[in-house]
């Protein structure tokens, strides 16, 4: 059948462009999964997983489905039935999180506040107060759906003064912005390879600290998802005997492997800079053009730009027509924000002033 | 990080040699996973995925994770705590299954039967006799670990005449030997695309009848897997609308695309005959090496050959020998039969006789 996609420059909330090492890295013919060079390249893999989440946990690894899988691979192995949680909601990845909590018998408290805002660290402390034994708290690092980026280190302290595990999602932060699982106190972090790591989707490198493993090992019932049971994937990912568990998606790893060297490569520290620099550079130019952001500023994500169009403008009719004159995507609103708002990505080979000169000029073309 | 993985000629229980035309879609440049031409390539998988299970099905699609996850789609969704289930098992992938059933809070009925032996159809009529109430009975049709090939035409009457639903792995089965699952009665359907599909692993494609969407939309509870719930999955599709649920593994379904096309350009029936007579190509090779085969010949796969090796012969230092001097990948036994045969796979891209007779000129040097 005909298959001839266009190419386009992507600049919406995911996927990103992928560097030509990381398409070249998926065309390689295919090696077994078991292969001795397979295992090392799984190796690799972690090793630079860990550098990236900035963690020296043992347990990190890369669960075989994208990101909503890894943050089911957090929920469904630290939560029993029974089990209370609270989950930040401020966008449509807290409540997706307190969807599987709830699916796995958990209690779920929801904090939650207006989208397009942070929760405040007051909030947290109230509502593990409010608990009787809070085993864990999560929350959304960089809001996909809204541009937000959520400080954790304060409310990290509060979370482990109560002697509760603190989870997070890392899907639009990981490798664009500062992340420092270790030295924030993260517990259980996933995230995805499609946005400031520029890799294909389909992946979720996850990672969990020693308490995390402790409560894990300590389960009264079995996890009730047989493929993202972390005591047997971990067996295949850490194993001195690599048990069978599943079939590794092999090409997606090879891409993963050459998307976390350009990383390295790069820098953790230069790669956050440029996603800043750059931001500001696009902020310059949409705001030229009418555009005015949704977050306030000392909380708006670099590299995910939730903005509202200019008075009066059409913003599916503009969008369809960035993505059909001029082959650029960007993204649309999500949830309460259909319609209403675009996100704008300038995510990892996505993220150059190349990339904001094309959009600010299509975009002068056609306001 | 050094990245150069050894071109390998891949025999073993998958993932099989892919074609060029597979392994160049996934080096395509990205395209939005909302993108109407993506929207449009999902279309066409989903209509190849119906060609190449013989379906009418409507809910014919994709899981975003290996087999082992279409599996867990499958049984999660049709199963509810307190039903009662009946599975097969004569190998690695029917435990697998009860393993599942059992998280799912089914009561699971095993029919065992010893490793590399096909379930008969009276053993099936007899567990459901036994049974108050079986919602469900599922059976592996080629089973990977010991490459059987179970009979299900004469099972699947029976299953129906006690009005419970039909389920199918078909991992190993899918585009290498007929499988007709509109004319067989099958009720729930999974694969993989790394065998006899010849795509890269990470893909599972599923399909699901009328009768067991019904039982799907008549469910007491909800999903306990909110990544692997039809109800959420089926909107983004098939869905008018395309609800967004994940990012789909856009380069995997390009490769799949291409590799479905493949299949049907060369036909179904052409394919299974391909399949066919290779393997007498390579069983005459073999048994004049001094290999003998597990499975009675009439429940052959013929694209799995499990063996027992010549007398005497060490079988992991071969396997070793072929890996690392010929870069010929051949599977070793699992679970009850590690250590004691090999799995010899000639799947898809890796089944021509050019194959064969490299395993068997490097295996006459070895030996």
């Amino acid at each position: 059948m005909n298959f001839n996609p266009t190419p386009r420059i992507l600049m919406g909330p995911g996927p990103s462009d992928a560097h030509p090492r990381v398409l070249q890295a998926m065309a390689r013919p295919l090696i077994g999964h078991l292969d001795p060079e397979f295992v090392q390249i799984m190796d690799d893999v972690k090793g630079m997983v860990q550098q990236c989440f900035m963690t020296q946990n043992h347990l990190t690894f890369v669960v075989s489905a994208p990101g909503s899988a890894g943050m089911e691979t957090c929920l469904v192995n630290l939560l029993e039935p029974g089990d209370e949680c609270i989950i930040g909601i401020n966008g449509v990845f807290g409540r997706r999180m307190a969807n599987i909590a709830n699916r796995c018998g958990a209690t779920v408290h929801k904090v939650e506040v207006e989208w397009g805002k942070i929760i405040e660290p007051s909030m947290i402390r109230e509502a593990l107060n409010a608990c009787s034994n809070p085993k864990l708290v999560a929350l959304v690092h960089a809001e996909t759906s809204t541009g937000v980026r959520q400080p954790l280190k304060e409310i990290s302290q509060i979370v482990h003064d109560a002697n509760s595990l603190f989870m997070v999602d890392a899907v639009t932060s990981f490798c664009g912005v500062p992340l420092k699982v270790d030295e924030w106190g993260i517990d259980a972090i996933y995230t995805g390879t499609q946005k400031c790591l520029s890799a294909p989707p389909g992946l979720s490198p996850v990672s969990f600290s020693e308490r995390a493993v402790k409560v894990l090992e300590n389960r009264n019932s079995e996890v009730q998802s047989w493929f993202l049971d972390l005591n047997l994937v971990r067996n295949y990912w850490s194993g001195a005997k690599r048990a069978y568990h599943h079939t590794a998606p092999v090409s997606s790893v090879f891409a993963l492997h050459q998307a976390l060297s350009i990383v390295l490569e790069e820098g953790l520290e230069s790669r956050w800079e440029r996603h800043h620099s750059v931001h500001n550079y696009l902020k310059q130019q949409l705001e030229q053009l009418g555009f005015s952001y949704l977050v306030d500023e000392e909380y708006r994500l670099p590299n995910l730009n939730a903005v509202f169009l200019p008075e009066g403008v059409d913003e599916a009719k503009v969008r369809s027509q960035l993505l059909h004159e001029f082959n650029i995507e960007v993204g649309g609103g999500l949830g309460a924000f259909a319609g209403k708002i675009w996100r704008i990505g300038i995510m990892g080979e996505s993220c150059t002033r190349n990339h904001v000169n094309m959009l600010a000029g299509a975009l002068g073309e056609i306001l």
